[in-house]
């Protein structure tokens, strides 16, 4: 681990800085870029408001926005210590996917007031990446977002972390010879990660999956259920198993956990052979990796330091820079699933149990996941003129 | 005049691009930029947010915010048509003042909803430059984002504007052996500009001043006068003039135009010896140059093409990267002053008739009024720690 003044060094005057991309060095230049040239971009602007795209940034800008209520394994910390990881975002974009992004951080907390201000400023940006906003808040405003706003919207901590999810886990039944189909799932975790990758992993075919939340197994008997969670118990769990995550591990294919807490090893122990284990809290995985490769075929936890690291910039890049690519104006769960099918495809001749992923610096990454991501959005309609 | 399809090719794509200012080669480039080493800035801003300062961009990062209500010369056009305007005043602060500035503009005109949506995105913000928002209601979103956030607040429209006249009016006075406080003032126009430079220069110590709107002279005894120009009426025009313009133009020293309409030169006729004529409308100034100089000894305008444009770009990326550099809470009216006695200064060895000020390419322009405006604060103590 790197020590912390070089960590707090390279943050010193933030991480991002804008650039203007026309000269200016005399007064035409000035005339152009400025008044009274730019008046005629206007006036062709708001007679055509199509020309927006052609003729201002906004289009290919992304917001990345944060309430700082959930923000990596901190918690509620509020917009301004959160800018940091969205400047990060931000630097993250640009590198891998070619993106321009702005951190938004928002002095609210309340959905109503994050959906009121989102839809206001949006059209200074062409789309909107959520980011680190607390369960259930992030489902609601993700949605109205969604329903409001005519551009790619999404909340990467559940989306995000589903495609790559899904990418690892096609590469790793691959690897133990199973199909998605036939994989018995169990999620640990019910917040904005657990149920997006619970709802990819059944789009993606597979049919049974059991998600536990802190209180156990999510199943429709149970009376303490949040609207959110009451649609997970309708669309999982067919079997109707009840109890504790560790009596759900029994027999299972395969264990996803994007929770806090630990997983003891006798759990572990009793998972089917061959089993595929995605333990991927941080900085602790819910089963210890060394724990993990006693009992699994394949691991992969959150971490940078062990192989197999299930991180977002897999594909948030991708995924906007294929939205973009295609004047998309939405994000669908079929360009979702076509990002995890190029991410996975990556490294679909180099599978090796510890290599289930690519790195993100593997260049062909966010290239690949753009180009299926574009794809999807033509084929499928949401694509602009 | 450059021709229009020149203009259109430089605005494609739009004018600004971000840049993540730190490496991202490697996995430990990865894990310092984003997790788990940002962890650490975070938690630091989170128990001391006074860091945020040193490790966010934000505090040195303006907002260029609009609802495109007064756009240029072209009124309501809208957020999506003003932007190419808003992406050309990031790219001046960047270029004149070393200052980032992303803009942001607004699916609202309604001013309850502006103050709160800025109000609601400001932690992403080191200061707030509000643009092109139509008056009235500038002055009360303006007012009300100076009382409520803790940072540089500045109606660029208003104070560019106001300071970039009182620095030019300075020269001009000196060259016509005045002393400002002996002219007699004319101002035409009782808009977001009009109400501004009135302001400065009654606090320059200009007593004479007369304002004219669309119906004349701005009096206590007009029964129609919005509250912003009944304040006008109390603190200008204290011998009670009352009529038209033209009215008020006899034996004026100074004619400053802020409005549109034009004057008859036989209203020009009757100023003073010796009179100084600023005739800011574009593209077509109030009193055309060629008229103006058969009767004035100092002409401005507002025009690139023609001797000492009054531009504000001479002030506002001095302004902000002086308040940054002061860690300001707050733009105050003596940072004006001084920002303008510094521009005005600029040139005050090469004063010519046709030189009553700087241009924007004159190397020492920012720097010089960055550096009045950051003394100003510290020693009205609005500076930070």
């Amino acid at each position: 681990m790197t020590n912390t003044s070089e960590v707090f060094a390279r943050h010193v005057g933030g991480k991002l800085e804008i650039r203007g991309t026309v000269p200016l060095e005399n007064r035409e230049d000035l005339s152009i870029a400025y008044t009274p040239g730019v008046a005629k971009v206007c006036t062709a602007i708001a007679d055509d408001a199509s020309l927006a795209a052609t003729y201002t940034w906004a289009s290919r800008l992304v917001a990345v926005v944060s309430d700082g209520t959930a923000v990596l394994g901190l918690g509620d910390i509020g917009p301004k210590a959160a800018l940091p990881v969205m400047e990060g975002k931000a630097c993250l974009f640009k590198r891998f996917g070619g993106v321009d992004a702005v951190p938004i951080v928002l002095e609210t907390t309340d959905t109503d007031e994050i959906v009121e201000t989102v839809t206001r400023i949006a059209p200074s940006f062409g789309g909107i990446n959520l980011e680190d906003i607390s369960a259930p808040r992030c489902f609601e405003i993700e949605r109205r977002l969604v329903d409001q706003l005519d551009m790619p919207v999404m909340h990467d901590d559940q989306h995000g972390t589903a495609i790559v999810v899904l990418a690892a886990l096609r590469n790793a039944a691959q690897l133990v010879g199973a199909k998605l189909s036939d994989l018995r799932v169990v999620v640990s975790g019910a917040g904005a990660a657990g149920v997006a990758c619970t709802n990819i992993l059944l789009a993606a075919g597979i049919g049974d999956i059991a998600v536990a939340d802190s209180r156990g197994i999510i199943h429709s008997g149970r009376g303490d259920l949040t609207p959110v969670k009451s649609g997970l118990a309708e669309r999982t769990n067919a079997t109707g198993i009840t109890g504790t995550l560790d009596d759900a591990l029994r027999g299972a294919d395969v264990f996803l956990g994007v929770s806090a807490g630990s997983v003891p090893e006798s759990a572990v122990a009793t998972m089917a052979d061959n089993a595929i284990i995605f333990a991927l809290a941080n900085p602790n995985p819910e089963i210890d990796p060394e724990i993990a490769h006693r009992y699994a075929s394949v691991v992969a936890t959150g971490r940078s330091d062990h192989p197999n690291q299930i991180n977002n910039v897999l594909a948030f890049p991708g995924v906007f820079r294929g939205a973009f690519d295609a004047s998309a104006k939405a994000i669908t769960e079929h360009m979702k699933l076509a990002a995890a099918d190029a991410l996975a495809a990556v490294v679909a001749d180099e599978l090796r149990p510890d290599q289930v992923l690519p790195t993100p610096f593997d260049p062909r990454v966010g290239p690949s996941v753009a180009a299926a991501v574009s794809a999807a959005a033509l084929a499928t309609g949401v694509a602009g003129s």
